[in-house]
């Protein structure tokens, strides 16, 4: 079983860490990172750097396609990838995306019509791209699972690892993992925060906000 | 503000780059990822590579010290970084691990009757290298805060950056990765994942348990 992370410059690395960290231990599985080159991608903040070993062409047909998000969506703008998503979807077992790694599979055109999630502040853009916005932390739709911002694509993970191998696999991964959260605030997600940090965010979404293209 | 984080090799990714997600996102924040060597380091997987961009040495004194775990606690064997975090540690504002990156502050004898956690197949050991083990998901004992395995270093940070940067800051962040955790099942601690898995774990941690040196 391929299972096929994009990476591209800019991506969230939690987006894309969280799900690996899951996905690579499951049994069978042969998980890379792949990208429109092999060559370094640094992340969106600027301080870490991670790897793709192969390139598009070397994992034309993955069983399972991973899309991390990123601020700006870079990969939104690669007519490569996109086209090697469009082309990947058709014989993928699971299509899946974290955060605003929707609006880069909606983009690609293989979401509308499809209901599928997305980071809370992407929601609107996600709706515009074609999908119908579910706001809710994982939705599956046919093959394609999409999952909230960011620390959203583990619980996704989860979920995924039960469809492929079963619920005892991924327990098992979560009990390694020991992913047992006990965040010591309950301000993750719009409905919960304070709502002054709601309004700053949704203000500083001006910045976060995919450009228009 | 300096925030180190430890690469090394075969280290757990998610044990890194969970906390660095919260981290890096605090204003003044200067993160890097060091290593006793500047360059790529591959994960305990053998899936996933990330750069280390600073030598120890470029990073003598950081006010921040994050350690990952990883199977084997490669660094543990390493003289020159268990020296650095000896150094390091003298000046720190917080000394912190996840999973067995506490075996790691442990061997380097920084927690000395310190009350620490980890990785809950390593509790035992992390005893017999001179800590007070703790079961518990966050550990704070003066200036060391330990988290217990790999996922718990999400919780680790937030709770880190509310006592860096104020409660506020900290529930800003949580709500931008929109870590609001709904896992599908609930079997992240040995306490509650099914007896059969907690006990293949165990029978499994023969070949994860740190090697004795």
């Amino acid at each position: 079983m391929q299972i096929a992370v994009l990476l591209y410059d800019r991506f969230t690395a939690l987006d894309a860490v969280g799900p690996y960290e899951v996905l690579s231990r499951l049994p069978g599985a042969e998980l890379s990172f792949v990208a429109a080159e092999a060559r370094p991608y640094t992340t969106d903040t600027d301080r870490l750097t991670l790897v793709a070993e192969r390139t598009l062409d070397d994992v034309p047909r993955p069983d399972v396609l991973l899309v991390p998000g990123g601020p700006g969506e870079d990969a939104m703008h690669d007519e490569r990838v996109l086209q090697w998503i469009r082309t990947a979807h058709e014989t993928t077992t699971w299509t899946t995306s974290v955060c605003t790694g929707s609006l880069i599979l909606a983009r690609a055109g293989i979401l509308d019509g499809v209901r599928a999630t997305g980071h809370w502040l992407a929601m609107k853009r996600l709706g515009e791209l074609g999908a119908v916005p579910v706001h809710e932390r994982i939705v599956e739709d046919g093959k394609v699972i999409t999952a909230a911002g960011v620390s959203a694509g583990i619980d996704m993970a989860l979920h995924l690892a039960s469809r492929i191998a079963g619920d005892d696999v991924a327990q098992f991964v979560q009990l390694f993992i020991e992913y047992d959260p006990q965040p010591p605030f309950d301000a993750g997600s719009p409905e919960k925060a304070p709502a002054e940090l709601v309004a700053r965010a949704k203000a500083m979404s001006r910045f976060y906000a995919p450009v228009a293209g």
